[in-house]
């Protein structure tokens, strides 16, 4: 039968297959799932179809709905109904439920508060391991995870963690406080959820718990919604990185109208502030006109600048975004990259020498001109690419606003001036 | 006492902490962790502290770390250790175990062979969960994970997978086959990483199954890896999106000479595919004789271009990544950036006619050119920047080459012949 076949597809799969349907058909088969299914499958649903859905189920299956999410999945629906909705949700919400969301809805955006959920093991540590498995055998289906147990004392003070892997493992009749380990890694409620990710990432956790600023157990963690965490900041910062206001819906979900917004604001920014390499083109239009292939070069040089200060940028702000580079290395970073850029600038502007000496056919002092126009450029342009992204850092501004659009306009107008000043110098104009 | 206090650690932050003294002090404090420990606390360390240490350590002792390492980690190490080393550790591994080794060095790098293990726990499906409780709580220490077990039949072909909560959750006397969940997901050994990462963050998953060609269970992924896998494919992304060689190592523990290696090549490629540029100038000159002013707005005019293309190319090529646009969409996505270029084009031109009308001082023709031109190549930029990744992406081409610098350096070249073009159509020069 249709219902057999389904229950026997992963509930990520359901859901995906349910919103391809009409919301009609969809509830049909929704409804056709067992309970505890259908409330799996209605937390993987996108927002649009968990509006469409809760619009539609009966007061009572709504109720079920609400009792059964886990309650990290909860509160981040709640966040994205209207208010209507919002409404009929808390209604079939437990008077303490209630409040405990909205203690959760006030942690801020991408705060460790922001991704906990609150359905996790509780042991404690005069229990024996028989008594802890008894627990867990009789709790665990509505846990978010078994895996990782937490020992809290009578004032939910963290006291211990023990995985499910060690009670199993463990005699019986030992008690946890003898097993359990006391040296908890945890983070703080609003702790910013890449510091979280980078735990993750460190550790190899399966899940982390969190506390409270009275060092209480609030909630834990688990590394399925680390995973969304991680791609979302990367996300974030690719998106900042190449001058878009950062979006976390889908590319094709999105209208035409909302990505045009995100694209602009940065665009025009960067146009404008193009005025200043205009403004000092026209200054040396005298230069420009005494020697006319000079412009030639110009696109050559901007862009030259543009990348290798991109090179420099990127490989902070992700050294920065995955800890491995921290403000204290600032003088290691900027040491390395002006011995880079002395290399690679050297290496480019030899080339470049020949290449427009020998192929464009332009004397030697103006291939010169290039040249060290291009060594230095290339210098400061790493310079700046290494610079802004800590600075920003220092400032708490994202460093991923200092990538490549930023750096190829400021560097522009500095390889400018450089190759106006140099022309002049050499060339004698 | 020390050895006390050590042990309570992270077994990451004493390997982060031995990494710090020197290899003999660090050797001594190693050898007073229980042997246990000790081998986990190997695996986190770097190569070059694992070379070390293995330079040092008695033959008995490598013997231990051979035989307790998980299979996954091992492979990694051989991988990166000199063949004199290689043999000392192979000298140390049992027939069988060496055979395997050579067989997974065989898996392409990036594979979902390359990075899974063996050490997971092997159900049959007559056992009852009893019987199966029993057989973790005997070998649960050794295996990777414990969490989600294997049913196999007697050809090791996979036959149901289930979890160690279900198992503790569900009476003694069933047997696996009632409760197993016989729909597994898994990959092939050759499928690559960054699909199998994919999978993790589509279902959630903890581990994940590895089959063969004949469909047997050849080993399992864990999620700790693919954490790993995940930052590695995206800074790989940030790396080539930027115009450089992709490098795994840290930043701070790479060589400049390294560094440099890996930027010089495409700011070379870049830089000679400027010469394009440099004739279009050389060949208008002309032009820009006769109305210098137009170029001053070169610089704006190619940064712009650079920047709506690098836009596209950046969502496009993240799309991708995730598996969010497939080349099915080809057609919806080119649409879709049209449309948005058309309305971003039309609001950049207008505020750049009269910024530069108003500002510059130019005349309303000079303004008209350059915004007309400004109009046409953010449209062409960003179909550049939609198309050249899908491009890619069938080709079989990594799509994040597609980027920014590339993109570029061709919107480059075309906005200058657009622009002298219209300026000779409107100036009539
Ligand atoms: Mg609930
Ligand atoms: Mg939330
Ligand atoms: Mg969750
Ligand atoms: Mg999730
Ligand atoms: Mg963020
Ligand atoms: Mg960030
Ligand atoms: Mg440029
Ligand atoms: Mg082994
Ligand atoms: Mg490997
Ligand atoms: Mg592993
Ligand atoms: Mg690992
Ligand atoms: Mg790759
Ligand atoms: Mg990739």
């Amino acid at each position: 039968t249709l219902k057999k076949e389904l229950e026997e597809l992963n509930q990520v799969d359901i859901a995906e297959l349910l919103e391809k349907l009409d919301v009609y058909t969809a509830l049909l088969i929704f409804r056709m799932l067992s309970k505890d299914l259908a409330v799996e499958v209605f937390s993987h649903f996108s927002v649009e179809q968990q509006r469409n859905i809760i619009g539609l189920v009966t007061d009572k299956e709504l109720k079920y709905i609400v009792e059964e999410l886990f309650f990290d999945d909860m509160v981040d629906i709640i966040e994205e109904m209207p208010a209507n909705i919002v409404k009929k949700i808390l209604k079939h919400a437990k008077e303490e439920e209630r409040s405990l969301i909205n203690q959760f809805l006030k942690y801020p955006p991408e705060s460790a508060g922001s991704i906990m959920t609150i359905e996790y093991v509780d042991l404690k540590k005069h229990m024996t391991v028989g008594d802890a498995l008894n627990h867990i055998k009789k709790t665990g289906l509505d846990k978010e995870t078994v895996y990782t147990c937490y020992v809290t004392d009578e004032n939910r003070k963290l006291e211990g963690i023990i995985s499910l892997r060690k009670l199993v493992i463990s005699d019986e009749e030992k008690t946890i406080e003898d097993i359990m380990n006391k040296d908890v890694i945890y983070v703080h409620t609003h702790d910013d959820q890449e510091t979280v990710a980078n735990i993750f990432k460190k550790y190899g956790f399966l899940a982390l718990p969190v506390v409270d600023k009275e060092d209480r157990l609030t909630g834990i963690i688990t590394v399925d919604d680390i995973m969304d965490v991680i791609e979302q900041e990367n996300t974030e910062d690719f998106q900042r990185m190449a001058a878009m206001a950062p979006s976390e819906e889908k590319y094709l979900d999105t209208d035409i109208l909302t990505l045009a917004k995100h694209r602009i604001l940065w665009l025009l920014v960067l146009m404008i502030s193009a005025t200043f390499t205009g403004r000092i083109i026209m200054k040396y239009e005298g230069v420009l006109q005494t020697i006319v292939v000079l412009t030639a070069f110009i696109p050559m040089l901007m862009d030259t600048g543009g990348n290798s200060g991109n090179q420099s940028s990127t490989l902070i702000i992700r050294g920065l975004a995955l800890g491995e580079i921290e403000l204290k290395d600032a003088g290691k970073v900027l040491w390395k990259e002006f011995r880079i850029s002395v290399i690679v600038g050297f290496m480019l502007a030899v080339i470049n020498f020949f290449r427009i000496y020998l192929f464009d056919t332009v004397g030697p002092l103006v291939a010169f001109t290039v040249s060290i126009t291009l060594f230095l450029t290339v210098i400061i342009s790493k310079g700046i690419g290494s610079l802004l992204p800590m600075a920003a850092k220092k400032l708490n501004i994202d460093p991923a606003i200092m990538a490549g659009p930023l750096i190829t306009t400021i560097v522009d107008a500095i390889s400018l001036i450089l190759y106006f000043k140099i022309a002049t110098l050499i060339l004698g104009i």
